[in-house]
């Protein structure tokens, strides 16, 4: 058979959540006109961005169960649902990081606070931006959840998969509740890292998606540990994959300005092996300059160059790949079903490599 | 029959949030001991305080539709999921306003931004305050999905009262961007703060709730026009009554200090009737001192007195008068079950009485 596109399986997700979100804005419609900017900024953050991996690997976790493609429609609206949960994350993420800009474009609690200076409205463009972008994290989330009980999948199906779902949205929220308190911590070891990027991105990306898509169509405990013993090194792998990118990157690719992980401080485990390894002159300059927002573009080539000194980012290549083979044979069992087991091998691979 | 003792249901309701964030805070505790703070102050939260009126209203719902006494236990479980929403969107509330204090204790972002301080963490204690609060909100409104979907109510009914669940969401959400929309625009009408306390209060605190207990129960459309009929007057009513307390309430009843409303300038139906019906030098008292935050003890009595003599006071005691009367009317007609016609006149009288 020849292999799947995967930019069909976007578009499939992006059109459902197209749909879905056009009602919801008519529903906000219906009860303000002053109303239109928030259905508005969910569909353009929802719609216009994002690569759609949580409900790729929830989608392939269906498939890898016994789910067959003639029967998928219903499916597809079900594991859009995830997007919403990451929609909602990002969002209040921002806020969290005052960041000012998502993807290229500007955060959502900086387009609220644009629409407060060009409405002329009182107090605080800046308060007003967070405070909304608040209320609209927490409706995506909201949303997620009745687009996932919503779609015409049975509800016993739902329910079973409510056991991986819940668990993805604790785990997320306590992932990001550990990487607040790392950041606000002086020092960090890899290992900690490591476990914080277990949480809230192997888990939150690959692992728990993976379990919602078996759920859904119904598995045994042997497909779901399969799927554990797959996604969680691979999820690792992304996020190791995402730190060296955010220190060594093009920021054409990325969509983020060179050196923007250094200037926030991010504690990574790119970060963590550079100060556990660095000689002491590294390890000097690394902890002076890292998390200096002010950074310039000189100072960011010094520390990457100090890093790179340290053997970090080649203890981290070597991380990435022994999980990457690690986790791509875990499916070489039999447990999954062997067209979603190729294309899970290729999603790992793509999304770990040097240029993702 | 004896009327039923409303400290019973309360008590029961805070037995099933106590089981139910048990097992949420181990599940926290088994990812890492770190996270104790997080499950610890979601408990203090919901369990120490609280009304506990949106699952009065959904468990009155019920049994109003036919629900027996003998069989409310599951129910009780799934109303108390009501709380949960409650408590996520307070806690997001209050970041939103940067209040510093709830229920007469600190609000949760102040208590994170004081752990910031005696743990010797470093960046900004408030921007931690702030990060950790948006992500405890989150947490309280996932629960809450969790706690209904996992009551032991039949999914089939769990999946009917959705519907109302779902819109009493997006709803208060909705209801509470109106608000912060309204605050930052120089003048709102008394119609338009009408319209805002519909949806985030009399929406979402009573007539919602009773929807969802009608249709966990399984009922007519017929009743569901009634529970609409009783329960946006009442809310109104409350929503009003609470705007009264704002100004004129005794601290020590209502938990914040005297005249906060005043100086955070909210723009409730009585300041806006006041600005409305005001003689012009009491319009420009009030325009010039509504919203500022240092305003002093004298100040605050002048404003008072200003919105006394403008007839808002009483024309707001009107309202709540008329509303109430309305709302308990359409009780009347013989759909609603009568024991709990009894218990929702009840609840309307002491929530809307003047020392409530």
């Amino acid at each position: 058979m020849t292999a799947p596109d995967p930019a069909v399986l976007r578009e499939r997700v992006g059109a459902a959540l197209a749909a879905f979100l056009a009602e919801r804005s008519d529903e906000l419609a219906a009860i303000s006109p002053d109303l239109a900017p928030v259905g508005q900024a969910i569909r353009d953050f929802v719609l216009n961005g994002g690569k759609r991996l949580r409900p790729a690997f929830a989608y392939w976790g269906w498939r890898g169960a016994g789910g067959r493609p003639e029967d998928d429609a219903r499916v597809v609206t079900a594991v859009a649902a995830l997007e919403l949960v990451h929609a909602g994350a990002l969002i209040h993420d921002d806020v969290m990081d005052s960041s000012a800009t998502r993807r290229g474009e500007a955060a959502v609690h900086e387009l609220f606070a644009e629409l407060h200076r060009t409405q002329g409205l009182t107090g605080s463009p800046s308060g007003y931006g967070r405070a909304t972008a608040i209320l609209l994290g927490d409706l995506a989330l909201v949303w997620a959840d009745e687009m996932l009980a919503r779609s015409t999948v049975p509800p016993e199906a739902v329910q079973r998969a409510r056991n991986a779902y819940d668990a993805m949205r604790t785990e997320v929220m306590a992932g990001q509740y550990l990487d607040v308190l790392a950041q606000a911590q002086p020092a960090v070891s890899a290992e900690r890292a490591l476990h914080v990027a277990r949480f809230k991105s192997a888990k939150y990306t690959v692992e728990r998606p993976l379990h919602v898509g078996g759920l859904l169509h119904g598995c045994s405990d042997a497909l779901l540990a399969r799927y554990s013993a797959y996604g969680i090194p691979v999820g690792e792998a992304f996020q190791l994959r995402d730190d060296l990118l955010g220190v060594y990157g093009d920021p054409s690719l990325t969509g983020k300005p060179a050196g923007d992980d250094l200037r926030e401080g991010k504690k990574t485990v790119l970060v963590a092996l550079a100060l556990e390894h660095g000689d002491s002159s590294d390890v000097d300059l690394i902890a002076s300059m890292l998390g200096d927002p002010l950074l310039d573009a000189d100072s960011v080539e010094r520390l990457r160059a100090a890093i790179d000194r340290s053997g970090a980012r080649a203890r981290v290549e070597t991380l990435i790949a022994r999980r990457l083979e690690q986790g791509v044979a875990a499916l070489g069992t039999g447990d999954v079903e062997p067209a979603a087991a190729q294309v899970l091998t290729d999603l790992a691979t793509q999304a770990t490599a040097r240029h993702a």
